[in-house]
């Protein structure tokens, strides 16, 4: 494909982007397909001669589109938003042009200090305390900073892994095996998977109780660990949430960054949807205590209107990290004002990533972001207010950052999960249930780039006319 | 941004794109900054108020661009090439514009089974034998198949895990410290991080010998497994390479797959730059015992057209990854004809990335990647008979897969770092140098998208240019 053909085929995509962001709203947000429904519709191999580029995009609109759940739908309401931006594609589409390798620094100069200054830009619209910036006041780099992972869950691990090699620096290798790791129950199901990684035995996902909003009680923590010490185990990593995934809990940041301290664990803050609203000054109550923590995580991919993927890691020391992740000695990684980030991450190649959020936040700027945040907590209260005047309807659990948990009460008890299956096959909205104290709750998650009061409205008179059939159903059957 | 201000905007890149691609060939190949050279350049944070593209666009230009290395420059001779390709970036550009998320089957099901026909579509076209197949003559899914981990990194951890999982699935867990991983001492240094994140204590890089052009002798291989037996270790898990990244040496595959079979190893094959060259019936005799493999790996993202990240495993039997990543139970896993991607992969989310794959086969189909492939390799030998005519210089490893290890011989014996450096210098071509049994040796290889004879004969010019220079400097001072 020579340059003028490219030129054509992708101004042609432009334009087919742009109709399918004009007519987004309109597709049924989940797809509806059933397993298996693309292999009959495709060759068994792929061509032996070329093939057109109308071609390969008939395909994609008759057969891929109709097997896509549409997550930049303003219907999407289900998991957490994974926000696309116009400005973000711009910067993407530079990177995947580009297409340097940033895993050395001497790789490609640029990409690793872009991803240095735009990190700390983000830091600092994020009001984290300057520990977490890389540049300190004379230009020059510190011991912390940020960067760019892939998702929540390589943070996740990359923190464990980090915490592991500073508690294991003076200790004998047996110690490895009496290592405990520690969250709430609530927290993100990354943290077991990177104890199944990492090998790392003793992993308490310890119960958090209704009573506190499902936020992590310090007093069970504490006991957790103190009963852990009396049984010769060594506490070494501490995951705290602000934000968790099925009810946005948040937990006592300051409470558990002294527990932390105490015991010498590593604190790792995943904020991966809501650390976002750090940027926000009336939200600033959540994040009190962040100075005492050692690493801190928001993914922008998320609910920052940047394509996935982009999660932002901030380290107060980044030494450990390179002593767990570096294949070379200290006294042989980059020197002076440069490191490779190929020390920070588990893969060894890294795509241009800070590109995409460059672009977010230029051409954005602080208060249209704040702005877009805003509105969005907004509308979250708009429908917590109108879930609450609805008697039919229980709200479970505070809502937060936009985010209602919410059941429908009916005689027979399971008119949640019927609920949220009658709203996701009307087509007309996307919503997912999870379980919180045993219960099925529908979980009702507001964040799409293109949503607004009119999407939100339709979204729950289509939950009340739901309702209203499933209670007339088990009223008759009851 | 709106959907008009975006497609203006977007097209205007396009445009630079184009352009870019048109003049990248005159850019300086290596860029030439110092450590911190952008953060003077930069505001210490982002913007108060949006600002416009072209604001961005122009640091871009002028503050970026020269801190890159043009990866894409048919002057590019360093490490691997990172192809990219325009059938590639409009696969991604469609595929960040839709921003779906495929780590559920549910959650956009056509990413998760495009991903899966576009690997057997692969897996085909380079001859891999069809227990790597995912869907079977019946059109349904069997028990392997692949997936697209972001790296080649990612792919070693991940198989290591498997292989952790299936060996340990009937021993006691102190057992975990006694296994045994090996590869040779060629083999990547992912090998090495693996280990240090999954806490495998026992990493054997068996030394390869400059006599086997840097293979590992599967005689070495078995004296290690039987010493470390016989101390009461258990091997548990073998890395075979196809073009290693020094030298692009080659492993005997079939006689490591026996090895591995003998000892119940799990066998991985890492082919990440050269495992596309299985689609080349003169290349099949590399290949052969593949069907005795668990895994294998090619990265598309190197030299298949296809940006990163795009590293294509395939698995005989995903049942162990499963184990190894999944949280559910295996009751409670996907069933029928679906699966989910999560379990599959150390992150959770994940992008649409067999789109630009996708793109990739069926804008090129089989006969041109062969074309492209054999071009490369076609150039390789050229370059290496030039170095073979001029006895300044010495071939140290068969040229192989369009790479060439060679040194510069001089009476100071540092004649060849000079020479890499002197050509870096110029800007005019990029490579480096790597250490083959303790001494420097020039790498030069072959693989740009844009790369042609005129390239390669520029370069060599450059080289002898630059020998000259230095062998003169060196007589003068001996």
């Amino acid at each position: 494909m020579g340059i003028e053909a490219y030129r054509k085929a992708a101004k042609d995509l432009i334009d087919w982007i742009c109709d399918y962001y004009a007519r987004v709203e309109k597709l049924p947000v989940r797809s509806e397909v059933e397993p298996g429904y693309l292999p009959p519709l495709m060759p068994r191999k792929a061509p032996d001669a070329p093939e057109g580029v109308e071609a390969v995009m008939s395909d994609i609109k008759s057969k891929i589109l109709p097997g896509l759940t549409h997550w930049q739908s303003p219907n999407f309401f289900a998991f957490f938003p994974a926000n696309s931006s116009f400005p973000a594609m711009l910067g993407d589409m530079l990177s995947g042009a580009l297409s340097v390798m940033g895993f050395l620094w001497s790789g490609s100069p640029a990409a690793t200090e872009l991803e240095t200054i735009v990190l700390d830009w983000l830091a600092k619209l994020l009001n984290l305390p300057s520990c977490f910036l890389a540049y300190g006041p004379d230009g020059n780099l510190g011991r912390g900073g940020g960067v760019i992972q892939g998702t929540a869950s390589e943070t996740v691990l990359v923190a464990l892994l980090a915490a592991q090699a500073r508690v294991m620096a003076e200790r004998p290798a047996e110690d490895r095996q009496r290592l405990v790791c520690y969250s709430s129950n609530q927290a993100h199901s990354s943290i077991k998977k990177a104890c199944m990684v990492a090998g790392t035995t003793h992993c308490r996902l310890i119960l958090a109780r209704p009573e506190l909003d499902y936020a992590l009680d310090p007093a069970d923590l504490s006991a957790a660990i103190d009963k852990d010490i009396a049984s010769g185990l060594i506490p070494f990593y501490l995951v705290g949430t602000i934000g968790s995934t099925s009810s946005c809990a948040v937990d006592p940041i300051a409470d558990l960054a002294a527990i932390a301290r105490k015991h010498s664990m590593w604190f790792h803050i995943d904020a991966a949807f809501a650390g976002v609203t750090a940027m926000l000054p009336e939200m600033q109550h959540y994040f009190a205590g962040l100075e005492l923590a050692d690493s801190f995580n928001t993914n922008a991919h998320k609910w920052l209107l940047t394509n996935f993927d982009c999660s932002c890691m901030w380290v107060q020391d980044a030494e450990p990290l390179k002593a767990a992740l570096s294949l070379m000695p200290a006294f042989l990684r980059a020197k002076g004002n440069a490191y490779d980030f190929k020390d920070w991450q588990i893969p060894l190649g890294r795509r241009f990533r800070s590109l995409k959020l460059f672009f977010v936040l230029r051409m954005y700027g602080k208060h249209k972001l704040q702005q877009y945040l805003r509105h969005h907590i907004a509308l979250g209260e708009l429908f917590a207010g109108l879930v609450r005047k609805d008697n039919r309807f229980e709200i479970v659990t505070p809502p937060r950052f936009a985010l209602t948990c919410f059941v429908l009460k009916g005689p027979l008890g399971n008119e949640t999960a019927a609920l949220v299956d009658a709203v996701n096959q009307s087509g007309r909205a996307f919503m997912i249930s999870t379980e919180l104290s045993g219960q099925t709750v529908a979980r009702f998650a507001i964040g799409g780039a293109q949503t607004q009061q009119r999407h939100v409205r339709a979204a729950w008179q289509l939950i009340c006319e739901a309702a209203d059939g499933l209670l007339a159903t088990a009223r008759a059957e009851t």
